[in-house]
């Protein structure tokens, strides 16, 4: 038995290129949703692993029965929900070469290319977003591919507290405030608990819509004062271009002045919206980054790299490498120890590291800036069409503006009726109509819901998505709305 | 343009399915650890991304020419350093399908499969490593996929804190205590470190060479009770079977015998030699292992499966959710309501995951437990024939006994005459010697010290070693001391 004998390698390969090749060709005939039930895979498989092997043959024949109806489709061209994960070719050429070569780049002793491409993608990255260059690392500073956001919040959140505990001592952990708004993510806050962050100590600012669910700077000012008025330690801010539930973006600029008057670390989380700031058009709602300390976005949501891709960037690499270096015996080498070169296991949680930039790498090279940019043009020309349709349909109503590629939207309480006449009856009337457009299995749209109102999220970002599909999706959309308002 | 364009998604993959088994067919011409100096692909690359396209066989050319040269390979069957990262082909398929799905499965309603096939896989895992039915998820444990021990780690950690402050109140937070040895690995105090432990809590027990540099359950006993006269709270042991620098093995039924009267938190970190325990000879060493809250691996290292995939489990799988539990409203769902399901996004760091347990399963069916028994048998056979022939060569001398596939070695000070007859110059000796086999090109290895000893770690584990490879290397490292002790 040769686990990476080439000739087979070769053979299977083929096969599975092949079996991909197919499914993207017939990606829509599969429902967008899976339309699985708890259970359906747990009671299906075998309870122990096999004792021989089994052939590729009876594996791959598996994934089309047991898998493939258990998944649910994000790389169809009618996927609108969540956040897209918007793969590629050239990123899946890149994690075919990642896995292929399989090495782990934790040091750059350990595998020298894969640290310095890293640096050259971050550095190209850095000039496409016109991100300052206090963030470069010719100017100290610095990027790194991480997993995930939670991840960037966890570093920066760590280095931003073991900072601040070394002039104020570590008695006062508990005295340390961290800042975001009710609409900053979710794993923000987790993340600040996972870092010990006294769970009383995390403070979301309360957001409206008359400011457009914007975090407040004059809101934000009134909190720290009152916060060290009590004997607290102002210490981290979360700023977020493109919130998750309805991709509104804070003031970065004010909001970094404020915060920097304190000495707060500030992050700046465009996990969505950043990559449309590669475009000009988009590049405003970046300004003050310079006020940061931080920056992050996500590759894949929505710059054609797969899963997962987060990319930061510091001002102060040495208040990562501070906080988060280590020195084993089994790791020290001459490059390490003369000065010259990253170690990106002090960049980061963890020290097995996949050679990421290889796939960035790819996606850059094969598209061009161009090309990205038009993608992301599109995308949000075809949420601008849908918003069009839904606009122009008064049974509808747009529930924010739209600055990106989602579209916030519902029934509008007003042609429902007597019965329909509270918010409530409105919440409940777009959850079915929500959950019977996801039911077609032709669309899969999610919702949220913002100061009590229930809302559909219309987020145009998947790879395939042409604007058939969006005009599928709006049709769908409407006659459903309006079998259900002829039988309510 | 379609940046998914299934005629293009298989042209490009053949191409470079060809490209990577032509890399596994000529790996051996490559010198195994890279030879590049620092800044060599910065220097060497351009300073910002295209504005337009290239073409896939542009960026191939260039991957052979500026990629190649920058990587050691870590799939060489002379690479026998560090721990080893296993590919194989039956997880390169499965990172395919991983990667050409691209789901994102952060809770069970956005993609079925993702969540329970993972369940399944980890329940298969569970029975092959025979570990007790505690940690099964039909006992109320379960387990679950990271990418690496760290997070593990802090997962577990911060379980461990929340439960123990629940009880003496966060106020008492700087007063938790965590233990390991001198020998546990660099990641668990960064870990600890990250959630807030104070450092000088954390504390490393020493360890010697009379007792092969276990973690000694008296000593244990004897810094907890002091640390709780000092009116400190002991939150967590983490013990070691496989340690990094020499694979030695702590006791880990006493170990957790004396925690858990202290009521700690006891996680079981097997990240390289937990794959041998699939083999019954080798089962032993988990013996006690009931005793420990959680049970860690990493397939990524010996079983066959690509980077980055670490199994953990846990004993009480509350523990875990009610730290790591959210619930944002554009997530919450009728299965996740329904209690009927598992959110894995509850279980972990990071929201996004990918669909790891894919590849994982393909390893499985693809080799059986006995196809994967036969590789870690041949591995533990290598290192065991290494280990004879260093024996029986009266200049060199053992360090530790070898229990997996690593050994550890040194040329003996004795036979280095007068000039050498400190430890210091027997070190610089040796240190040499590495590096000089090291540039041959020929093969890799590292080195660690231990009670100021300086030693070679020759550790089997890469895919493709064979007995001549491991004779050859032998044969280099011999070649090259005798060069070295004629001419000093």
């Amino acid at each position: 038995m040769n686990p990476l004998d080439p000739v087979e390698f070769r053979r299977n390969g083929h096969m599975v290129i092949d079996f991909l090749a197919d499914y993207y060709q017939n990606i829509q005939n599969y429902p967008v949703k899976s339309q699985a039930k708890p259970g359906f895979l747990l009671d299906s498989l075998p309870d122990c692993a096999p004792l021989h092997p089994e052939s590729i043959e009876t594996i791959i024949n598996d994934v089309q029965r047991d898998i493939i109806p258990g998944i649910t489709h994000w790389q169809s061209p009618n996927f609108f929900a969540y956040f897209a994960s918007s793969g590629s070719t050239a990123s899946f050429l890149g994690e075919m070469l990642i896995n292929g070569f399989n090495v782990v780049g934790f040091n750059w002793e350990s595998s020298p290319a894969a640290t310095e491409l890293e640096m050259i993608v971050m550095e190209w990255l850095l000039k496409l977003l016109q991100l300052p260059n206090c963030f470069s690392f010719s100017n100290g500073g610095g990027g790194v591919l991480h997993g995930t956001t939670c991840e960037a919040f966890i570093c920066t959140l760590h280095a931003a507290r073991e900072n601040i505990l070394d002039h104020i001592g570590r008695e006062n952990a508990q005295k340390l405030v961290v800042y975001g708004s009710d609409q900053t993510h979710f794993s923000f806050q987790k993340s600040a608990k996972i870092v010990g962050i006294n769970p009383k100590n995390i403070r979301q600012v309360s957001t409206s819509r008359s400011s457009n669910f914007q975090l407040s700077p004059r809101l934000l000012d009134e909190m720290i004062k009152k916060d060290i008025e009590s004997g607290l330690v102002p210490m981290y801010l979360c700023v977020t271009v493109g919130t998750t539930s309805m991709a509104m973006v804070d003031p970065v600029g004010p909001l970094s002045d404020v915060s920097s008057a304190y000495n707060m670390w500030v992050h700046v989380d465009a996990a969505y919206a950043g990559t449309a700031c590669i475009c000009p058009e988009f590049r405003h709602f970046l300004n003050g980054v310079e006020g940061a300390r931080s920056f992050s976005f996500n590759a894949h949501k929505w710059m054609l790299t797969n899963q997962s891709c987060c990319c930061l960037w510091v001002k102060d690499k040495s208040a990562l490498t501070k906080s988060l270096s280590t020195n084993p015996e089994y790791l020290k080498n001459q490059a390490s120890e003369s000065g010259q070169v990253v170690d990106y296991k002090d960049w980061q949680i963890v020290l097995s590291r996949r050679f990421q930039a290889l796939k960035l790498w790819m996606v850059l090279r094969s598209y061009g800036a161009n090309g990205l940019r038009e993608v992301i043009r599109k995308h949000v020309k075809l949420a601008k069409d849908f918003q069009l349709l839904v606009s122009a349909d008064k049974r509808f109503e747009i529930i924010v503006p739209r600055y990106f590629s989602m579209v916030c939207f519902r029934v509008s309480p007003k042609v429902l009726g007597r019965c329909y006449d509270t918010e409530h009856a409105s919440n409940e009337f777009n959850q079915k109509l929500l959950q019977s457009v996801n039911a077609t299995g032709c669309v899969y749209m999610t919702h949220s819901i913002v100061g009590g109102v229930y809302f559909i999220r219309f987020v145009v970002g998947a790879t395939l998505t042409q604007d058939r599909h969006v005009m599928m999706a709006w049709k769908l959309v409407c006659d459903q709305a309006t079998s259900m308002l002829l039988t309510k």
